[in-house]
């Protein structure tokens, strides 16, 4: 950029606060644990300390840093803090954030091959690297007739993997005509809410996806699905779509690909698989098994961003017929007709997912698996791994304790032996006091806690703390409600 | 993050390699000029330089960014290049980067209020800064019934706001039980293809969105809006959703609000008002004039991630009314159930789009507003317009050339008056020269280039040049075809 120009930060500029951000972010991380992980803002907070208007007149990035301390800060819950254990993890890496920073530096638009070749081409070949490391099946590959691709969420692949499947029962007659309410869509009672959102943006209809029970284990009961299938069949309607869950949000439970992949084939019904955490474990030949049976799946969607260091948005989504996905999802105007993408020799990603516009997302995923390496990786799940495996047996040694289920890989859900009330308080106090975070899930009606151990920066430490923690206030609620008495 | 640990980046390596990352990217703008703007890479060139496997073994920041050099660097279509006047802008600023490496280093989610409160009060906050600077109308602001929300991409808005229509139109029947098939939509021939995608998705079909003729300014015909509509009511069809164009991609046509509004008001039709590119201009008031109508409209979309200096993505969508937004989107499960969404004193905003995770994209539209101030902004849009207006008249002073629409802002339309394969020509050699970059489209079945002018760095030199270029160009197609005969 030109050097001192009107109202345009300089390269000088530039560099000076690029530097002092670097080392911000530097301090934050090293700071980071002085904070309550769940911010304490009060609705509105932030807000109120914000003036009512834009600037007409350009302000110094120093004033702006300043509020970024000052008002930015208390109002931001710490997801990358060691001592997150909710939700999911969403967690990051110092080479993923260089890999962000370069990516809004060069700020293209890989819309088509021909915007940023470089953007699709290095897309198209990490996810090859991943179909590799993750033991994934080859049909899932770009050199067999299926491919990946980067996307924001899981939301949104699995949303394109339904769309996909209601264009393939119909043949390609809903995109032309519209959803004519036949078509039928299954899924666990325990899969994400994306799944009923997704029935509802493609109009479908939350009415026509059919919630299949789930075992012991809060996986889906493959016989379950093949009653429910027949049932609609023999009520005239199509189905035509199955979503199984590698690890589901509540409680990591497994659906049993093998079974329900049979069934799929034998009805030709869409089989998609969400492994939108859990997925990332597969890198680990000990958590293979995971997979087992994703031989049937038409397509598969995990999260880089939530277990793999590279902070979001990066959801890798697979599909084995690379065909009907385009197909379903492609339009070209003219003002988009060019010599590549006539050649056909090429791939334009704007077909593969809703939007149009793209990130060039495939930089940081390729900078954390060149720094970590395979090897670096495994390192960390299975750390992870091993300390939820470790809380979770602490739990079940302590007679106050319960696990809620089983807990195959890095969130153990559980709860205090005294009821819903306790481990609601139980949590409260915790989030309150800033020293962690953790959420909750209902498991046969019951309240339970969840602690997933994800974070990039967790150790042992962070891990015995949080359970010390949880007994002292689950020791204090039980003599506030005996006091109470 | 803790001192050199297994695998693990340290803080002082990411101090090191973070200040050379924003020294490299400075370095990037001082010789982007050097680049071919469109990149010369051939299909599978960039995959040809990789190794087929991912690193067992963690790799050195350096060697990753040699790579970024002599592999990614070629396969760059340089969209920041000041020579970039293809398809509309996707521009950004130095303020803008940093907002985005701040945004990388908290790494939050902002799916709900609680898991960061300032990740949605911010938002809230610019956006509603950005109704004012605009003059958008009042209803669009979170202090009235309405509010505004940043999703990725003006395609994926726009989809929100059909799904919200058709949901209204249906008393929120579609969502539950699928489309029926009767919903009929509108927008122009000249309408960007999301539209057509979003009626794809959204199960209502293509068969079943009417694309409306346009006049001699590719402005959508209100008569023949009406006509249709009145047609589809007598076959018993339901009008719910209507598209209009603030600047179209082809040729930056404008629709007339005022007339379609009244249309869509006495028919209870849904109004969307997709302003891409050129809302941006209503920063100044001299421009305002583009939104004249936006009264009657229940939603708008624009990017400030095409004109606003703000890198992608970020897009700002506006509802009149929230409450048919949210209704729409909405999904609760309990792991996801907290104090703040029951107090309903919160925004989540994971209800107001398709995604349930969001990043912190408010930080770097904060920062690009603050860094240029309000009359910053009002002076590189007033710039590229003006630019813009002068290229316009060297077109039309040429003889060789005609405007081929008229350019109401900084889109210039236009073409050698020689038809359309020396157009081609033209187009097809400036672009494989790498001096500068411009795309085309088909207004009235004849080919047709296009001059936008709306990157951060675009000089009046630049623009001067690229007609210099063009002409050389059009000279040498010239004799080229005359020593052909």
């Amino acid at each position: 950029m030109p050097e001192k120009t009107d109202y345009r930060m300089t390269a000088e500029e530039f560099r000076r606060h690029g530097k002092a951000m670097v080392d911000w972010i530097a301090d934050y991380y090293a700071r980071i644990e002085s904070f309550p992980v769940l911010s304490q803002a009060k609705p509105g907070q932030i807000r109120a300390a914000l003036p009512k208007s834009a600037p007409e007149h350009g302000e110094t990035f120093d004033s702006m840093m300043k509020d970024v301390e000052s008002v930015i800060l208390p109002g931001v819950t710490h997801w990358q803090s060691p001592n997150f254990f909710a939700y999911f993890p969403s967690n990051t890496s110092y080479p993923s954030i260089l890999g962000e920073l370069l990516s809004a530096g060069l700020d293209v638009q890989g819309m088509l091959w021909a915007t940023s070749p470089a953007c699709t081409e290095l897309e198209t070949h990490v996810l090859d690297w991943l179909v590799e490391s993750l033991a994934l099946p080859e049909k899932f590959k770009s050199s067999s007739a299926g491919g990946g691709v980067i996307q924001d969420t899981a939301s949104s692949s699995s949303l394109c993997a339904l769309l996909a499947a209601r264009e393939r029962a119909t043949a390609y007659a809903s995109n032309e005509n519209g959803c004519d309410g036949r078509l039928v869509a299954y899924t666990s009672s325990q899969a994400h809410s994306s799944i009923e959102k997704a029935a509802m943006v493609a109009g479908i209809g939350r009415a026509n996806l059919r919630l299949v029970p789930v075992d012991e284990k809060f996986a889906m009961r493959p016989e379950a699905l093949a009653a429910a299938i027949q049932q609609d069949i023999a009520a005239g309607r199509v189905p035509f779509f199955v979503c199984a869950t590698l690890g589901t949000t509540s409680s990591n439970g497994m659906d049993p690909l093998p079974a329900i992949g049979a069934i799929c084939r034998e009805q030709s019904i869409w089989l998609h698989v969400d492994g939108a955490m859990s997925g990332t474990a597969a890198l680990c030949p000990e958590f293979c098994w995971i997979q087992d049976g994703l031989e049937f799946a038409d397509s598969y969607t995990f999260n880089p961003h939530k277990w793999m260091f590279t902070n979001f948005d990066c959801n890798c989504f697979y599909v084995a017929d690379r065909k009907a996905l385009i197909h379903t999802l492609s339009i070209l105007p003219e003002y988009l007709r060019n010599q590549a993408t006539e050649s056909g020799a090429v791939i334009d990603y704007r077909d593969w997912h809703i939007q149009l516009g793209r990130r060039f997302r495939a930089l940081k995923l390729w900078f954390v698996i060149r720094h970590y390496g395979l090897e670096g990786l495994r390192f960390h799940i299975r750390r992870h791994i091993e300390l939820a495996q470790k809380f979770a047996s602490w739990v079940s040694e302590d007679s106050d304790f319960e696990l809620a289920a089983p807990a195959p890989l890095n969130l153990v859900c559980f709860r205090h032996r005294g009821g819903d009330g306790i481990n609601e308080t139980i949590m409260s106090r915790l989030n309150k006091s800033g020293d962690l975070y953790l959420t909750h899930t209902k498991l046969r009606d019951r309240m339970t806690l969840r602690m997933c151990i994800g974070q990039t920066n967790t150790e042992l430490r962070h891990v015995e703390q949080a359970w010390k923690r949880i007994r002292e206030e689950a020791n204090a609620a039980k003599k506030l409600s005996q006091s109470a008495r």
